[in-house]
C-alpha cells in the first residue's frame, strides 16, 4: 500500500480507550433505521432509491420520523434536502453540519450514503439525550441526488443548495423516463426558480464545517483490516470517454511488418507505456491511478484474419494532486504523438472531462486523527477515489472532513456490506468531532 | 522489406528480352473473359461468386465456352471442378496442371482466383495456336470453393478432388442459408458419395506439377513497384480465436494500485511484449507476422469509471517456418504465465487452430526465377501470407509453384485491382514454365 501511508493503526479488536459517549442503544436504533430503509428500498435484488423519486421521498420520510422520535427537529431546505437539527445556545454562530446522501444507484447497497445520515442522527440524538447543549446549531443533512446514475451528473442536492446548478442542469434527462430534472424536482415539492438561476440557497459562511461519514467504496481499509479512515483529499481526474486510434486494415497474413499500421498494437503500446509512467510516479510517492475501462475493435468490421482499421478505448487518470494530473496528461499526449509518428496511426481524442482534486481541511483532518487515536480505533489516512458531497462543500470554502468506514464487496452493487461495530466506531468519532467544534 | 529479400528485380518498364510466345490477341481474349465474368458476377457493389452456387456454375460455364472457342477440351472432374486440357503425345505421362479457383468472397473482386484460370487458358491457347504438341497432357483447373467465406472452410474444390474432405465437412452449413455443403454440391451435379468417404478422386502421382498464378492479395509487390512475385512458401499459422483475460472489476478511482487486477493492462502488456519478441525475430531474419484483429471489453458490463472484469481478444501468428511458429507460441504461453503470476489475472485460452506452413518446390521456384529473368520482367521472391489451393497440391506431394501478380487496394473487397500488362507478363511466365516442363 505504498500509495496510502498508514499514519496510525491500532488493532481493530481494541476497545475504546475512553468510555463511549453514544446512547447505549445506538446500535439498535441504527439497525432499525437501516432495516426500515432496506425494506422500503428493496428492488428484489438490491436497493433502488433514485434521485428525486418517490423512493427517495419515502426514505427521507423514514429518516425524518426516526429523528423526531429521538427529539430532534426536522425541516426541508430550499433544495428539498432534509435537515435534522439540534438547536444551539447562540443561533447566530455558523452551524456545524454533518450528513451524507440518501439516494442510491439502481440495484445498489443500503449503506452508500444512508450510513452518513444515520450516523449524524445517532450523534445528535446521543448529545441530545445527554442533555448537552451545543454553543452553535448542529445539523444533519440528508441530501438528495448524489449519484450520477439518475441524471448523468452527481451532487445534485448539495449543488442545488449551494447555487452550483443552473437551467442547463435542470434540463438533464432522467435515465429511462427521459423526464427533465427540473420537472422531477418540482414533483418532489421543490421550487426550482432560484435553482435555475444558480442562486445560493444556503450561504456557505453560515456553516462552520461539514463532516461526512461514508463507506469507503474502495477496498483499502478492508484489505488492511482497518475499520476507519480519515480522508485526506478527493481525487480529481482527467477523462477521455472515447479515444479512437485509426490505423489501416489489411490481411493478417499477407501484410508484411513494414507496411502495417495496426491500431490494436498502437493502443497496447500506449497503455503499456503509460502504465510504466504511472509506476514511476508511484515510486516517487505520487498519488495516481489510471484506468482504461472500455476498449474495443469495431464488431461490424473486425475479423481474426484482418488487421483492425480502428480501436476505441477510454482513458482516465485520478490523483489528489492537480499538478500530477497535468503532468500525466502531458505524458499521455506526448505518447500519443510518438506512437502516431512511429506507427503511422492517428488518435482521435474526442471529448475530454476534467474534475479538479479537492483537499480536505488539514486541521479538521488532524483533529479526526487525534480523536480516533484517543478512541483507540484502528484508522489510516487515505484519499478518496470516488467523489462525495464533501467536495461541493469544500469547493465553496466550508472546512470539510470525511470519515470512511471500511466496507466489503465494493459499492454500487447489491453485495455491498458494512460491519455494524465499524459503523458504531465511526458514529463515536463523528460525535466526538461535533463536541470538539460545537 | 527486411522480411522479403528481393532476389532479383528489373525495372518494370523494361520490355521482354525475348519475343513473346503468347497469342497476339491474348490481352483482348483475357479482357473479354474478365468482362463477361464481371457482368455475370456483379452484385451491384462487387463480385459475388459463392462456392457451389448458380453463380459459380455460371462462371465455370463462361470459362468453358471460351476455352472451347480457343480449341481446348473441357470436362468436369469427379469433384465438379472444370478441367480444360490440351492433349499431349504421351497421355501415360503425368499431366502438368495449372489454374486456380473461380469462386469469390461476397462483394469481392473479379481477379482473386479467376486470374489464374484465365492465365492458364491463355497459356494453353497460345501453345495450341502455335501448333505446339506437348509431350504430356496440359491441364487448367478452374476449381470451386477456395474461399472459406461460404462454408467456413477453404480449398473445398481441390480438397474434394484429392480426398481431403469427409462426411463431417459435407455437413458444414452454408453461411446465410444454412444448407449443408453436401447438398449444395449435389445441387451442382456432384456425386458426393466418394467425397464423403474421403476417397482420392485424382491420384496425385498422375500430376507432374501444379503452377498457380494468383493476385498477391498483400501489398508487397505494389509497394515495391514490382509486377510479379515467385512464392517461396505459404505461411502456416497458430490462431487463438478468442482468449479471455479475467481480472477483477473495481472502482476506477477508489481501487488502489496494489489491489488492481486490470485485464486491459494485462492484455496490453501481453501484446506489447509479444510485439517486442516479434521485432527481435524479424531482426534475426525470421519470417513472422502477428495480429490481434479483435479485442473488446464486455459492452454489457464495462464502464469508463470501472476497472474491467474481463477483456477478450484474438491472437494469430503466421510464418513460413514451423519451427518459428512453435517457438513464438512457446513465448506467447510463457508471457501469459508471467503476466498471470505478476498481475493476478487469468487467461482462458479457448480454442486453438493450427495450420502448418507449406514450402513451394525449390527447383520449380528457381525455374520461375530464371524464366522471369530471361523474360526481363521485374520480380521478387516472397512468401504468401494468405492460403491457396497450391498448399493442398503441395501437401499431397505434387511439386508446386506460384506466380503472384501485384494487385492494388488489397483483396476480398470490391476495390481489388490488377494491371492488365502485369497480368499478361504473368501469362508469359506461366506459358514459358509449361513449355519448360511439358
Amino acid at each position: 500500500m505504498h500509495d496510502h501511508p498508514i499514519i496510525k493503526t491500532l488493532p481493530s479488536h481494541m476497545t475504546s480507550l475512553t468510555p463511549s459517549i453514544l446512547l447505549p442503544d445506538s446500535l439498535k436504533l441504527a439497525q432499525n433505521m437501516f432495516e426500515e430503509l432496506r425494506l422500503q428500498g428493496t428492488d428484489g435484488i438490491g436497493i433502488t432509491r433514485l434521485a428525486y423519486t418517490e423512493q427517495e421521498n419515502a426514505a427521507l420520510g423514514i429518516i425524518a420520523r426516526h429523528a423526531r422520535q429521538m427529539g430532534l427537529d426536522t425541516a426541508s431546505d430550499a433544495a428539498g434536502n432534509l435537515v435534522i437539527s439540534l438547536r444551539g445556545k447562540d443561533t447566530s454562530l455558523p452551524a456545524l453540519a454533518c450528513g451524507s446522501h440518501m439516494d442510491s444507484v439502481p440495484q445498489g447497497g443500503n449503506y452508500d450514503g444512508a450510513a452518513g445520515v444515520i450516523a449524524g442522527i445517532i450523534a445528535l440524538a446521543s448529545l441530545h439525550a445527554r442533555g448537552a447543549r451545543p454553543h452553535r446549531n448542529l445539523r444533519v443533512y440528508a441530501l438528495r441526488g448524489e449519484e450520477s446514475a439518475a441524471f448523468g451528473k452527481p451532487y445534485l442536492g448539495s449543488s442545488a443548495l449551494l447555487g452550483r446548478l443552473g437551467s442547463a442542469d435542470l434540463a438533464l434527462r432522467q435515465h429511462g423516463s427521459g423526464r427533465p430534472l427540473g420537472e422531477c424536482m418540482r414533483a418532489c415539492g421543490i421550487n426550482t426558480t432560484a435553482i435555475a438561476d444558480g442562486r445560493c440557497l444556503l450561504d456557505p459562511h453560515t456553516l462552520a464545517g461539514w463532516i461526512e461519514l461514508h463507506i469507503e467504496q474502495g477496498p483499502v481499509l478492508d484489505t488492511c483490516d482497518i475499520p476507519l479512515g480519515v480522508v485526506s483529499a478527493i481525487r480529481g481526474n482527467f477523462r477521455y470517454p472515447s479515444i479512437t486510434c485509426m490505423g489501416e486494415s489489411g490481411h493478417s497474413g499477407s501484410t508484411p511488418p513494414a507496411l502495417r499500421h495496426d491500431p490494436v498494437l498502437a493502443a497496447a503500446d500506449l497503455l503499456s507505456t503509460m502504465e510504466k509512467h504511472w509506476q514511476a510516479h508511484l515510486r516517487n510517492g505520487e498519488d495516481l491511478v489510471m484506468t482504461s475501462g472500455c476498449i474495443g475493435t469495431d464488431a461490424r468490421t473486425h475479423a481474426i484474419a484482418k488487421i483492425a482499421d480502428t480501436v476505441s478505448f477510454s482513458f482516465e487518470a485520478r490523483s489528489t494532486s492537480s499538478g500530477m494530473l497535468e503532468r500525466f496528461q502531458s505524458e499521455f499526449l506526448a505518447q500519443c504523438a510518438r506512437i502516431s509518428a512511429q506507427r503511422g496511426v492517428r488518435f482521435q481524442m474526442g471529448h475530454k472531462d476534467t474534475t479538479p482534486p479537492v483537499q480536505m481541511d488539514p486541521q479538521w483532518e488532524a483533529r479526526l486523527c487525534t480523536i480516533m487515536k484517543a478512541q483507540g480505533v484502528g484508522f489510516m489516512q487515505l484519499p478518496s477515489g470516488a467523489g462525495h458531497d464533501a467536495a461541493v462543500f469544500a469547493a465553496m470554502g466550508v472546512p470539510s472532513a470525511m470519515i470512511f468506514v471500511r466496507n466489503q464487496n465494493g459499492s454500487h452493487n447489491p453485495r455491498e456490506a458494512m460491519r455494524m461495530d465499524d459503523f458504531i466506531s465511526g458514529c463515536e468519532t463523528l460525535t466526538r468531532m461535533l463536541i470538539n467544534f460545537m
